[in-house]
Order: structure tokens, then sequence, then C-alpha cells
């Protein structure tokens, strides 16, 4: 058994991931509500907090990442930095505060979606760092200190989020949450290291 | 004969790029020294004045974004932002400003390396944004206005620049900065569109 930062626990895609982790002791975090704690990832001293008031942890698994949806020609510079500091920047620090923090030979899942290669309409942004997101994981898993693990999950829309975004998605098949909450199970209980974990239908 | 505006003009990817360029008018553009206009991709307002100041232009071809070098471990939150803030923000803001400038029908040619497909030490922060270029190009190909086109060339380590960067790339093969300006030849005149152009030896 390990013990497992969950952040994003309560939204579709932690609720997903939960469904991955029922072998572990999970501590849940998020920016709000009936979280073990609470954690905004787009701020350095509360990411570096959680990890402090965690204490010891084997894996952390984000499932969060804010993106702004525009059209390009329409999106404002802050929109981008909105999505770039959340979805980007707030995953590579989890990852950049955390590996000083985490139990040797553990390992970080992150996030990113399927928008980086089945483009559509509004979601550069989403894309765009969901690209950095997938190229960061692949590239720094070859330097990762402590004997580290650090794979990515890739999934396409959730069958739970479908009413949310099946307008946007036109021709998109979505799939169910206990199917990504695998990906994240093979991520956090396997030896697979520098994978970006597609979960596609 | 089209109106191109060459961005580092004066560094070795500049020249090289310039080789590609000879049947153009080019306009040069830098951060300083002896070119037709100083910008700083970091900052919008000059990116606006330079495309305010050149008027008409068919094409934007951009060779600079400033990266940062560390082990990831020992990276910095100002070192990633350096990096972010110039080689991925600045081109996408190139890109976001300059469309509503240039003529329909240009194009745009950005600026990677094959740091996101072949990682080294101390690269991170460069692969990271890479990647994001890559992904933006191909994603925002699909909505760019104005019948425009945008390509990013996806170059090895120049000759030209063996020196600089040899010691960091153990096993590589540098490329001439002609073949390197074909490649941007080859978007600027060609009717590719939303192409990562990969040269390597």
């Amino acid at each position: 058994m390990k013990t497992v930062i969950l952040i994003g626990a309560l939204g579709k895609m932690g609720q997903a991931a939960l469904t991955g982790l029922s072998n572990h002791k999970v501590i849940t975090a998020g920016r709000s509500g009936n979280v073990d704690h609470i954690i905004d990832i787009t701020n350095e001293q509360s990411i570096r907090d959680l990890y402090k008031n965690v204490g010891h942890f084997d894996a952390v698994v984000n499932t969060v990442g804010f993106c702004e949806y525009a059209p390009f020609t329409e999106m404002t510079e802050t929109q981008w930095m909105t999505t770039v500091m959340s979805k980007m920047m707030g995953q590579i620090n989890l990852v950049r505060i955390g590996q000083e923090y985490i139990a040797d030979g553990g390992s970080f899942t992150l996030v990113s979606g399927i928008l980086n290669t089945k483009p559509i309409p509004f979601a550069i942004a989403d894309a765009t760092t969901s690209g950095a997101i997938d190229t960061f994981v692949k590239c720094v898993s070859l330097e990762m200190p402590k004997k580290t693990r650090i794979n990515v999950v890739n999934p396409t829309v959730l069958a739970e989020a479908w009413d949310v975004y099946g307008e946007m998605m036109p021709g998109f098949q979505p799939v169910p949450g206990a199917l990504v909450g695998k990906a994240f199970e093979r991520s956090v209980d396997g030896f697979i290291n520098g994978e970006v974990i597609f979960v596609d239908a």
C-alpha cells in the first residue's frame, strides 16, 4: 500500500483516477470542498505547503489544470497565461517542488488531454499546454532524482463529463472514468516511466 | 517576390534562414545590432510596433527564442518562466498579433529544436517549450484566418554553432545552415501548412 496524494479529488477526472487507487492510502487535495488538503497549483507556496503538511508520500496523482477556451484570433494574452500557469507550469511545479519531498522510488502522474492529437475549435491553449506536458514528461523522466518515475495520462473526454463537453466534441467517443482510472493505476503501480498513456476509444 | 520579416536576422539561425530567402525582399529584425527594426518578442507592444512600422508583409520568419539551461532539479521558477515567455509565448504572440497585420495568404514560420525528440541533460525547458510550439503549430493551422499558413522548423544543431553547443550534444550530427535554410524556404514558398519540418542528419 502506497500513500498517494490525489489532487483534484472531487472533480470528474479525480473521481476517475480514484477508481484506480483502491489499493492505496489516498490523501485528497483540491482547490476547495471536502478534501484533506486545500491546494492551488498555480501558487508555489501552496504546493510546498501541501507536501510539507502531508509528510511521507509515495505518489502524486494530479488531475487538474485550468484551461481557457476561445478561437485563436480572439484569445487574449491573459487567457493564454491563465492556461499556461495552471495546466502547464502548475503541473511542472508540482513535480519540480515535489521531487524534493517525495519518497525514494515514488511516482508522479500528470494529466494532459487528447486535444493535442485531435484538435477541436476553441481549444488551442488546452492543446498547446497538453503538448508541453506530454513532452515534459517524456524528457524529464530521463533525469528524475531518487529513482522516481513520471508519466502522464492523456485521456479523451470522460463519459461522466459528456453532458458538459459533448457539444464541443462532435465525433468523439467518450470513455468511462473507470477506464481512465486504469491508466492512473498502471502509472502508480507499474514500473513504466516517461510514458504518455493515451486513453481513447 | 514576397516581403518577409526575418526576426533574429543576425543570429546563426537567422543567417541559416536567410540562405533560403534569396528570392524575397527581406526586412530584418532583432533585439539589437544592425537590423531594419528592433524587436523584443517577449514584449507585446514591441511586436505590435514592428508590424505597424513594417506595413505590408507576406511572411514572418522567426528564428529566436531564449532558453535557460540547467538540470531539472536545479532549474528555478524564474528560469522556467524566462524560457516560457520567450521561446513559447513570444512565438505564439508573434502569430497572435501578427495575424491582424499579415497580408491575406501570408505565412508564419516559427522555430523549435530537436531536443524535444532527442533529449539531452540541462535542456528540459528548451525541450518542453519546443514540444509546446510544435503542438501549437499543428493545431492552430486548422483555424488560421485570412488563408494564412503556419509551419515550424525543428532543426538539429547547426554546423555553424557546433563550437558552442557541440560539447553539450555528444552523438549529434550537426547540419549546415544552408540545409536549414531550405526548410524555411519550403515553408515560405510552398503550400504546406501545420507542419513540423524536422531538419536532422
